[in-house]
This record gives C-alpha cells, structure tokens and sequence, in this order.
C-alpha cells in the first residue's frame, strides 16, 4: 500500500526547518547546515557522496529508511534550486550533480512550468505547475506501489500535513536552535490532524519523532 | 552572584508551554498537563506534594535544581490565577495551598494592584504593577544573594528573554505535541541573544537542554 511519507526531515529545537536567505552557497539558509549534523555524520550520507566512513547506529538506520521503500519524491521548488521566478539558468539541474540520490521520479512543484530532466541513477525531474494534488497524483501513478516521500522544503511538507495528505512522519530533532528561518509548526495541529507520537529514539545528534495516525 | 534563570521550564515538541484556556480545572491550559509529566513523575514532585515514592535519576536532579538556589521568584499573574482583570476574588492565595512550594519572596506581574500575602513557609507574594524591571529590582533585592527565578508563564519568560535580562534557561522538553497554546520561541531567537547549548540530558519522559552565554 502505497503511504504519503516525510521521513528524515530535520528540525531545530525552536522549530525551524530552515535558515533564512537560502542562496547557493547555504542551500538550508543561513545556519541550516548545523540542522543536518546527525545525517552528515552517517555511514548512509558518507556512502551517498562516495565517502568512506561515517558512523553506523541510530541515526544511520533512521538515515537509510528515510530513503528506503520511496518509489516516488516531492518536493518544492525552493529545494531544487536557489532561483526564484522565471527559470533563467536552464543548466541548473539541482543540487545532486548527475545521479541524484533520489533513483525515482520526482517532482518539483513550480509556478513554471518546464520539460523533465532525465538523470542518471533512474531520477527524472518533473515539473508541476497545477497544485500538491496533482503532484500527489502522479507521484502515487509513478511510485510502483512503493511510498510517495514528501521530500520538502519546509512550506511543501506544511502544505501536504494541513491538506490531511502525510499518513507518518519522521521528524530528526537537531540539538540546535536557529533563531530564524521557517518554522515547522505554525499553524500545524499535529494532534488535531491525527498523529500520536510512535516512537521516541535519541542520539547524540538528534532525537527521532515517529509519528502516526 | 545572583543570576537570573528560567529553570525546570517545560515545552512540547512544537513549542508550546501552555495550551489554550486556561482555567481552574486546566491551570497549564487544555492539554497542557502531559507538558508536566517529567516533572509529576519524580520523588522531588511527590515530596512536594506529600506523597511517598517518585523517581530518583536525571528528571529528578533537575526537578530539584530547578527549585534549588533560588533567592526569590517573579511570575506572571496567570500563573497564580485563572481570574483575569480586577481582583474579585480575595480569598485566592494562587494554586499551591497554605505552603506555597517557593520559600521565597515571589513576585507576581499584574496591571491590577494589590497588597502583599504573606504565605506558610516562607513564601510572600507581592503584586507589582510598574513592569518587569520593577519586579527584577525588587526581587534582587530580597534575594538575599541567590539566583531569581523566572518562574513563568510563557509570556513572563519572554518578556525577560527579550529584554535580555535572563543568564541561564534549563527547558526540559516533553515528548509530546500540544497543537496550539502558547509559543515559546515566536520572534525569540536564542542564538542572537548569546545563548548556546551547554548541555543536554535525555530520558524517557523529556529532554533535557541547558542554555548558557
């Protein structure tokens, strides 16, 4: 059965999921890397970047299912690329370099529209320019009976919880505070929207929040 | 020296520290009690309360460092009442009994003034209606050396953070969501005012975050 998930999403303690100002050189916004910390620390990061090394255990098992049983992503625009508007760098084809850590189809929602980006490793990028709807729909005809990940950014993951859209959610709460950036909870009734707290694992570099209805 | 700390001070995990409506039967607001639930578990709570038993360990050394060295304490009046606007009830001397488990000078923040009451135990309330600093000159002054606590409520604590007048914060935070209530860290950002993570302790029923300059 295929379920709407948001898995390995990393939040700091005052509730931000990321910095403020993202630009190229600070794709999380300024201050948003210390946000990652658990998930660089991983054998499961090291080995996507083609790195030894890296640190088995909790965070790495979190790190591993929060890509595991993903048969389609999605994700906003915000994290495909620092760009706003009208696409202007047609070169630009996201953070990952060629093969993409995702070896699915995923989708980008946009206000504009433009063709898909084959890459390597099976990822294709789609662009949707006619709401979360369509994209969940697609995403699910795409996903090969496996799970849609709701990817991010933070207004992308808000927008699938307060449309009653993600069925679990693993959150990694950083041992951080940002101060600023864009805040996970606002006007997000976790309980209202059905969801008790599953399981409780802490590390560390984080403290694992499994949440489901 | 006498610093002034905000300790023992329980968040959800979408960082509320009170639910909404607060009443006589909800004193922390609706849903607001399971914030607690750290802290009712322990021997120092059931001490408090003249009960046998409690737990012994972490919650527990915090739960009497949260009380420890505490010269004097300021809160805000709903803290120490349901009623809001003018005094109408007289009789109400807050929610702990005769006793009051401060031992202190605690001064209370309210637009509405009234006279001193003198507590079993140790403990004066004093209603102070000329502001914040007001109240923090006041209880220095009576506190005989010792640390001010900021005892609460949430809107109490960040008036102090805001104005820049807290040294230390130990936030226990409580694996639970509460939906809506009263945010803690909305337009308060930790890292501009100094503060970094000098320590943080895990268990069961919360996790544990010092805050120090």
């Amino acid at each position: 059965m295929t379920k709407i998930i948001v898995s390995g999403f990393s939040i700091s303690l005052d509730g931000y999921g990321a910095g403020i100002n993202q630009s190229l050189i600070n794709p999380i916004g300024e201050n948003g890397t210390g946000l990652h910390n658990w998930l660089r620390a991983t054998q499961m990061f090291h080995k996507m970047i083609g790195k030894e090394g890296g640190l088995e255990g909790i965070d790495n098992d979190y790190a591993i299912q929060s890509m595991a049983e993903c048969g389609a992503f999605i994700m906003g625009r915000n994290m495909f690329t620092p760009e706003r508007g009208e696409w202007s760098d047609s070169e630009w084809r996201g953070w990952w370099g060629d093969n993409p850590p995702y070896h699915a189809p995923t989708f980008i929602l946009t206000h504009y529209p433009r063709a898909p980006i084959e890459m390597e490793g099976g990822t294709t990028f789609y662009f949707i320019s006619d709401g979360i709807i369509s994209a969940l729909e697609k995403a699910k005809a795409l996903s090969n009976g496996k799970n849609v990940k709701i990817a991010g950014g933070v207004s992308t993951v808000r927008q699938y919880l307060q449309a009653g859209l993600v069925d679990e959610l693993h959150l990694a709460i950083s041992p951080v505070f940002l101060g600023s950036g864009e805040e996970m909870f606002n006007d997000i009734n976790i309980p209202a929207l059905g969801f008790v707290v599953a399981k409780r694992d802490i590390t560390e570099n984080a403290t694992h929040i499994i949440l489901r209805k």
